[in-house]
């Protein structure tokens, strides 16, 4: 084991606006020992998400800041090289918490292992079977709670989340609106992906395509962006309206809180409820979505993309594929390859 | 019927802002015949709520506007003065939306009939067994929900709403802290209805003072005023934290809706959830909140406090005291006497 030598990259400055390069250093140092519990995890996938920029701050949001000097905190997929845990043996695919790292020495029981089911390719699982899927399943079934009929507006549409909870909105018969940055998204959320309509809020009013999308007002949103696309959507909700609060990606550069949305007096006038709701809250009943996403998938009724950068040493330059909008589907970072495929 | 004149404000221009005296015209004409189910209601108590400046503008909020011409809509107490309705009598006690007027012609079904209790003052009706006792009742139990030992805070605390509502968190055993705008008000709230702290929002720091008196932070907010007191408690929420959106009232003169809260990020770091309501929705439910409060005040937990105008002429200059701070408890204008009193 201590040969092993571990890439990582440690959080070597606090952000101020965007990930800087400068922000991370790349460290190569043996991979620790195991101790009792612990395993030795190779990363396949690192799953780039918009949350790491709030892990990054200095103050906590949900989980605590990652210290600095400390490997950056991440999601990711990877194979168990090494183990001291009863239920884990080398060979087993997990995901979990694996840092953005080539090797993670973790605790066997805070990842998950995972059967890889045939036919089904590996980027399935960071993208769809993982805190993805289980995010736009319970985002939208358990905080959205959408009637069959009723319209639903995805903000973030084309990103990883979004464009499940879109799909899933159409499963459940709804009518569903995404809005996306770019015209090539849009075109992939209304013709591959079955939305009813879709917004390029880079060029046209998001209000005026908004009421025109939908004739009978908004009773969903999902919500990853905020800020001037929320106020649009807040514009027009129905009265019992509810915002499942899933992302604020507009403002996680911003040093200062920006002033939340100027429609707010509708969520009195008009009833409505918006609620956040952090995927980790879920775990247990991840199993639950999971069924349910692998049942639509094998109906066709669900597809997913992913935007594979290749290359650990990519990672603090990628991360900001996020910020750009310039990803559709999952952003993933590969580090090593898939042994299977 | 005929010869009875009837004295009304009537809407008569759009208000800028604040309410001005030439927004309003009182007109003296006389009283319509009763058509069939209709009652003639002698208005003893008119309600001046924060409410009704929304209802002034030309765009709809939970109501439509009211037309420009008409009699100014308002909540009211009076007493039957003749009726065409099967289950209405001469002398019968009701209240409902009989509008800015000393008489006012109306379904006998859109009002509420009610029996005084002995000893209890007719002022009770309206400040307590109305729409706003309703509203701190179903506000901070259905939408606020809180458990015995949650910290509540409310804003708009001296008010007619707010006062009871922060006093229906101390029956429920929660430590209720208020926001108001005078040191009066603070006194009131701590020395005899039993709140455990009062911020002083017009010289205090209500963030720090909120830090201060809610050492283990913010279970639930029951909301009157928005902007900068609400961005406050919001800094403080404590995970699945939830904010009774009730009113907005330091936004209700503005032409542009103002942004909204400044730490909104914390509804989705903290799960919190942001629900309006509005309680026409919950008059089938009234009764039940009127035992309750009912119950609480024949035991001594419950007070309220009455700030009551004389004379119909002066209501378009007294509903700014509601925006001035003004008053404490309910702002009443009293229109005629009680024949009982």
């Amino acid at each position: 084991m201590g040969t092993l030598i571990n890439r990582a990259w440690k959080l070597a400055a606090r952000p101020q606006g965007r990930f800087k390069p400068e922000d991370f250093r790349l460290d190569e140092e043996p991979a620790p020992d195991l101790a009792d519990g612990q395993v030795l995890v190779r990363v396949i996938f690192l799953s780039l998400d918009p949350t790491n920029r709030g892990w990054a701050n200095a103050t906590a949001t949900y989980l605590p800041p990652v210290p600095l000097g400390s490997v950056m905190r991440g999601f990711g997929l990877g194979i168990v090289d090494a183990s001291r845990h009863p239920a884990l043996r080398p060979g087993d695919y997990v995901q979990g918490m694996l840092g953005w790292q080539a090797y993670a020495v973790v605790d066997g029981a805070a990842v998950m292992r995972f059967e890889r089911q045939p036919g089904m390719p590996l980027d399935a699982y960071p993208a769809v079977f993982s805190h993805i899927g289980a995010t736009a399943y319970f985002g939208l079934l358990d905080v959205g709670r959408p009637k069959k009929g009723e319209t639903i507006v995805v903000s973030g549409a084309a990103g990883a989340v979004g464009s499940l909870a879109g799909q899933i909105g159409k499963i459940l018969g709804c009518r569903v609106v995404g809005i996306a940055g770019s015209d090539e998204k849009c075109q992939w959320l209304t013709g591959e992906l079955g939305f009813d309509a879709a917004i390029n809020y880079k060029r046209e009013s998001v209000l005026r395509r908004l009421k025109q999308h939908c004739p009978n007002g908004i009773d969903v949103c999902f919500e990853n962006v905020g800020g001037e696309i929320l106020d649009a959507e807040l514009a027009l909700v129905n009265e019992r309206a509810r915002i499942a609060l899933c992302g604020l990606i507009s403002q996680y550069n911003e040093a200062v809180p920006p002033p939340g949305p100027r429609f707010f007096g509708n969520v009195l006038i008009k009833r409505a409820r918006i609620e956040g709701f952090i995927i980790l809250d879920y775990t247990t009943r991840f199993p639950e979505a999971f069924a349910a996403l692998g049942k639509w998938m094998s109906q066709g009724l669900l597809r997913y993309r992913t935007d594979i950068v290749d290359g650990l040493e990519h990672a603090p330059i990628a991360v900001n594929r996020l910020f750009d909008g310039a990803n559709t589907g999952k952003l993933l970072v590969r580090v090593s390859d898939d042994p299977i495929s």
